[in-house]
């Protein structure tokens, strides 16, 4: 976009409730939009059916994950069901050198954490279902879910919207294409903010001198 | 964009030296989106040819110009070559209490004024020219303008550069196609900003109730 102008990478972070199409939206970005990668966490889960090592997590051992984390490696990491999950800090610290954009798909936990390791470079965005109704079928609607865990996830959702006031953008999710053209736009546009073009003061410094 | 939550508007403020492309840029944008419209500025220069009042500018004489001015009826107001120029307050107050953007052509100073007045309201993008050779030719492209004045305007133009700092955004005009967009996308982006969406919390309230 910037034709040669040096910047650094933003670190574009999407939380929403289970069920308000956060997913869908991200996996729509990364597909519409180049210099922008997944962050790829740790977890001590077990892999599922059709995950790929490396691809969709990086699988550990609850020892290799408590070393990483006990010696900063995550910039964030959260306990989930009596699985550990985490983002590793210098994958991102490299992306964001290098002028490439990281997507993080993260609870309002992990949204605070990366915002108090690295406040410059978030920006965060709250996706909202367009109605509780809407919420409540869609969750109902995963049949493979038991009803305590769509009933659990209801709560979730709950605790998880009270923290909207969090995040630098808010898009309400009524129609899912103009929803990624929202989402598509923040990020073309804070790729845009002047603080993050770090070639910006040199060629300027060029421009005067040749006025 | 978002299906029926109130926001306040927001003022797009587009500084750029003269020849920078800022004027083409807005006219695109003006084209191309709807819910924003230009603020016409009330001023004391004489109408030119094709100019109509109360489109491109409201023409008022000193004396009117000056009672405006000394009751604080102007956002912001400049005097350029013995002519008075002023930003109208109230209409554009109206126009962000309705939801509507307001799109401003200013140079540096105007856009320091507008800052100080409305600083929440306000997201300005500076326009670069791609190089000081670009710049000089589509300053001596005009074949109309005298060779001083050519050079008082490559003057001015260093002045404004200098200011480049002072904006939430800048864009090196290297495309206008893609200085159009990203514009765009700044609009887009910026109407989605949390603060801006003054029905969220009611309806956040809403959506809380039914879960």
């Amino acid at each position: 976009m910037q034709g040669g102008i040096a910047r650094r990478g933003l670190m574009l972070v999407l939380s929403s409730p289970s069920g308000a199409g956060k997913t869908t939206i991200a996996r729509a970005l990364l597909e519409a939009e180049t210099g922008i990668e997944s962050s790829i966490s740790h977890t001590t889960r077990k892999k599922r059916k059709g995950e790929k090592e490396g691809k969709d997590y990086h699988f550990v051992d609850q020892d290799e994950f408590a070393r990483m984390r006990d010696r900063g490696a995550f910039l964030e990491w959260a306990e989930v069901f009596d699985n550990y999950y985490g983002t590793p800090r210098a994958p991102v610290e490299r992306a964001l050198k290098e002028g490439r954009d990281v997507l993080f798909d993260v609870d309002w936990q992990g949204a605070a954490s990366l915002r108090a390791e690295a406040p410059s470079d978030v920006v965060s965005v709250f996706i909202l279902p367009p109605s509780a109704a809407d919420l409540e079928q869609r969750l109902n609607v995963r049949a493979e879910d038991p009803p305590d865990v769509v009933h659990t996830r209801m709560r979730g959702a709950s605790d998880e919207i009270r923290h909207w006031q969090e995040y630098d953008y808010v898009i309400v999710n009524h129609d899912l294409e103009r929803s990624v053209a929202a989402v598509r736009a923040i990020l073309v546009a804070e790729r845009q903010r002047r603080a993050r073009l770090t070639g910006l003061k040199d060629f300027v410094k060029g421009l005067l001198a040749g006025l």
